[in-house]
Formats: C-alpha cells, sequence, structure tokens
C-alpha cells in the first residue's frame, strides 16, 4: 500500500515515521521545506512529484486552505492517487470545509475520511494518537492500515463527513479553555503568594486537574516556552470554536473568553511561543512574577 | 485522643466515619440535624454538648460565619477543647476569614490549621481526600493522626494561616471553569449532532479531558442531577475567587464568565441540583437536547 503524507510538521513527521517502519506500507513524505524532507527521507517538495498510484494520502497541514491546495491545487496530490484511493485529512478545520473537500475527493472518484487527531507531538510520535473520523465505510476500510499505525484509538463519529471535524472542534474548546484556566489560576496563585511547584503538586493530584494544567503549567514550571503548540493555534481553534457555535446559535461564554486571552497574548507578541505562554497577559496585566522569567 | 467532627454534611460524615475505625481516637459528631447525628452514631446537636477534654475540633461547616459559631459562638465547641487543642477547619472560605478564626484560636491558647480538601464524597467516604494546610508546626503535628485518617496526602502551604484556604480558592477556579467548560462544550456537541456517549468517550481519552469533565458529564449522561455538589456551591466559590483576584488587582475573566453561568442556573431554579446540571443553560438558551431530559 502506497501512502503519502503531506505536511512533515510535528504531527505528519510522527505520523510518517511511524508509518514508515509498519510493514507493508510505502511511505513518501510531501513539504515544501527541504529540512524537512531531509529529516524524514523519502520525501519529495509537493503532491506533483509523488510517484503514481498512491493508495492513500493523510493530510497534516495546518488549516483547510492548505489541505484544498495540497490535494487539488495546480500542484495537488489528486493526479496521482489511484482510483478509490482515500484521502485521511487531519488538519483541524470548520465542519463545513470539511463537507466541502468531501465532495471535490468525491467527485475525483476518491474517498474521503474527516479524521482529526488529539495526543499532540507525544502521541503522534509514539503512534498513539486519538483519531475522531466519520466518512463512509468504504472510507474507513482503505483507512484502517494507515489509522492503525498512528493511533491507539479510532472513534467512528458517523457516516457524514464533517462529524469529525465537529467532534474536533468541540475537543478544542476544551483544550483551549483548560489551557487558559490553568494560566489564570496559576497566576492567581502565584500573585497570591503561593509557590509555583506546590500549586502544581496540589492540582495534578487533585480535583482541579486536567490534562492541560498537569502538561503545559509543566512549561511554564521549566520557563520553556519553545513552541511544543503556539498561541497562534488556538487563536485560529477558538475562532472555528466560536464560528461553529454561532451556525449552531448557541454561545460558549467561555471559548469566547478564551480567545480573547489568546488575542491579547498574540497582540503581545508571543503568538508563536508555547500556548502556556498565555500566562504573560497577566503578566503584564497584574505584575505576576513567573517561576522562571 | 479525643476528636471532634463538626458538620455531618456529606464531607464530615465521610471523615467522622474513618475517624470512628482509628485505632486511639474517639469521635464525637456534632450536627444540628437529629437525621444526622442518628447515622453517625457518637454524637450531639452542638458543641456546647461536647464532653470536655476534645483534643482537636475538625470542622466541615459550609463557610466562615457557621465556622465560626460552630467554634467560638454561644453553643461553640471552644471550652470544652482541652488547653493546646487544635481547630482544624476545612470549610471553604476567604484567606482573611482564615486568618481572623486563626487569631480568635490563638487568643484561646488553641492551635489553627487552615486546612481545606479536596476530593469530594468519594474521597472522603474513602479517607482519601487531598489537603492543603498551613499553620504552625505545633498545629501540623497535633493534626497528623487526624489527617492521616481522611486523606492519601497533606500538603504544607506554609507556616501562615490562610495559604491553605488561598490554594482552596485557586483550586476551585479550576474546579468551576472546567464543570462549565464541560458542560458548555457538552452543549455545543449536543446541538452540533455529536452522540454524547461519544463525544464523552473521546474527551476522556484525549487532551481535552479533565477530572471535573470525567466525573460530572457522567451525571448530565445518566440524567442524574442528584447533588453530590451542589451549584449553589459554586457560586459561592467562584465569588471567593473572584473576591480574593481582586484583592490580589489580578483578573479572572474565566471565572468570572464561569460564575454568571453558575447564576444564571440559580436563577433557573436550579441552585440546589448537581452543579453538572450548569448545563441546562445551554438547554434554556440554545434548546440542547439532553441525553435523559
Amino acid at each position: 500500500m502506497r501512502v503519502a503524507v503531506i505536511g512533515l510538521g510535528t504531527m505528519g513527521m510522527g505520523a510518517a515515521q511511524n508509518l514508515a517502519k509498519t510493514e507493508g506500507l510505502e511511505v513518501t513524505g510531501v513539504d515544501p521545506r527541504a529540512e524537512a524532507r531531509t529529516a524524514f527521507g523519502a520525501a519529495v517538495a509537493n503532491g506533483a512529484a509523488l510517484p503514481d498510484g498512491q493508495d492513500a494520502a493523510l493530510v497534516f497541514v495546518v488549516n483547510a486552505a492548505q489541505a484544498r491546495d495540497a490535494l487539488f491545487g495546480p500542484n495537488g496530490a489528486a493526479p496521482h492517487l489511484a482510483p478509490g484511493a482515500v484521502c485521511i485529512v487531519s488538519s483541524t478545520m470548520s465542519p463545513a470545509d470539511a463537507r466541502a473537500l468531501a465532495a471535490s475527493a468525491e467527485a475525483l472518484g476518491l474517498l474521503y475520511l474527516d479524521a482529526p487527531v488529539s495526543g499532540g507531538a507525544v502521541g503522534a510520535a509514539s503512534g498513539q494518537m486519538t483519531v475522531m473520523a466519520s466518512g463512509s465505510d468504504d472510507a474507513f476500510a482503505k483507512s484502517a492500515p494507515v489509522l492503525a499505525a498512528i493511533s491507539k484509538r479510532v472513534f467512528d463519529m458517523g457516516r457524514a463527513p464533517g462529524l469529525g471535524t465537529t467532534m474536533k472542534v468541540v475537543h478544542q474548546l476544551l483544550a483551549g479553555v483548560h489551557i487558559a484556566a490553568a494560566a489564570e489560576a496559576m497566576a492567581l496563585g502565584l500573585k497570591a503568594g503561593i509557590d509555583g511547584q506546590t500549586l502544581y503538586d496540589v492540582v495534578t493530584t487533585a480535583a482541579g486537574n486536567s490534562w492541560m494544567f498537569q502538561d503545559r503549567m509543566a512549561h511554564v514550571l521549566a520557563g520553556d516556552d519553545t513552541p511544543k503548540s503556539a498561541v497562534d493555534i488556538f487563536v485560529k481553534d477558538l475562532t472555528l470554536v466560536t464560528d461553529m457555535a454561532r451556525a449552531e446559535n448557541l454561545p460558549v461564554p467561555l471559548a469566547a473568553q478564551a480567545m480573547q486571552l489568546f488575542v491579547a497574548a498574540r497582540g503581545m507578541g508571543q503568538g508563536g511561543r508555547d500556548d502556556a505562554f498565555v500566562i504573560r497577559v497577566w503578566e503584564a496585566m497584574a505584575g505576576v512574577t513567573l517561576p522562571k522569567p
């Protein structure tokens, strides 16, 4: 089975490496950045350079516009996909964009799996991502060997493209609010004279814990703002949340408020830094002293 | 060692039962409600009825005013505490109230441990609560046999009364925001056509999970609004959060927003229901159909 992995960023690279280790799969990476191609090995600069007869294209680019371009643009992968091949799209986007991409794939006789993931860099590297997917039975069947190599669990969200993405948007509501809440709580504790490490130890053994608190506040305690996931990503993803919620006529006051905090962090020049450093908004507003400035 | 447990609600009853099982401790419960006294057995209606010579008073009433009354009011326990006995106060209150209670205890020659807990009804019943305590070395030493019987871990937040309570208030910021965020995400998913149980299964295996999401959304899926912890508690606790943050000159936009949602739930007549049913605010605003109405 020939598999193209399009977008060799943190997530795509982890997926590509796990696929390359899997017997029976012949993997080609696609990335415009020479350093990413060198790091992976068997890779080309764009979809037009792919060998013919690919059976699956796994897409890990950053948004819907890039996914459309990577598959159906002038240098897209579509002409090199075999008849009945599957497009497995893991980029986070709106449900409407996922449905539109699925329609484009179907018009070309291709299968489409709407397949966002959770698990971050660690999950991608270890082949232990969580996949929340929707699509036809054929799309699931064709994708199975690929998903097995990159994930610990595949949730079947239904037959209609868009449901996987809907689930991912709901997930990102929680992820974004939890990161901002973790920063808000850490900032309040530090300002009120609680030691940061002690606060971390209490919360992570108590009912106030979240996956994001445990993961991201460790970055703050270490003073490490190297972006595992950047502030800009949550400006984008919380925009997807508020857009989808408005379309559903459902208010999301916490997600809307969390977005303002990530926007503030971006306004402070922190857009490219690790998302945990949204805490610098409170540092700026209230004079909080961070553990390692 | 004679121990009085004041307030035989869910938390106090669990603590009292674990203390009563511990060799070397002679436990008397204190509660104005006859049914609570009957349920525990060895109990009196108020502090004035306690046997003399109590070595510790463990206080699990609902707020600072009740704690002051229970210890130092006209029918309070203080006259029946032995010289050098310790008041272990686990009620959630403001740091200023904790410091004032500690000063009252010290004026009577009593020790004081500012000792809020986390772990909920399950932690209390199993003797596995998390304690975040502050006070003098003598207060910690005198409290040790009591805390050992009711908790899995005691965090030492420092020597000054108020630091334990400060940590609890920070913890409640996370707890309150996480419950409201869980409800907001579940409401959005349901409105957008995601099955509630599938949404729960995805989130609880992914990076969007929180202790509160996992615990409280199970109540929503079961349609069980029996209050393990009530909406009213989070109106109170998030008021403590916003009051303390204002005193520290630190904005808490997420906690402030979460409080408005619990206030809305109380306004809808849900104040006495399980806090997870803050989701009824979205049901009312946006016509969400809950899994079990």
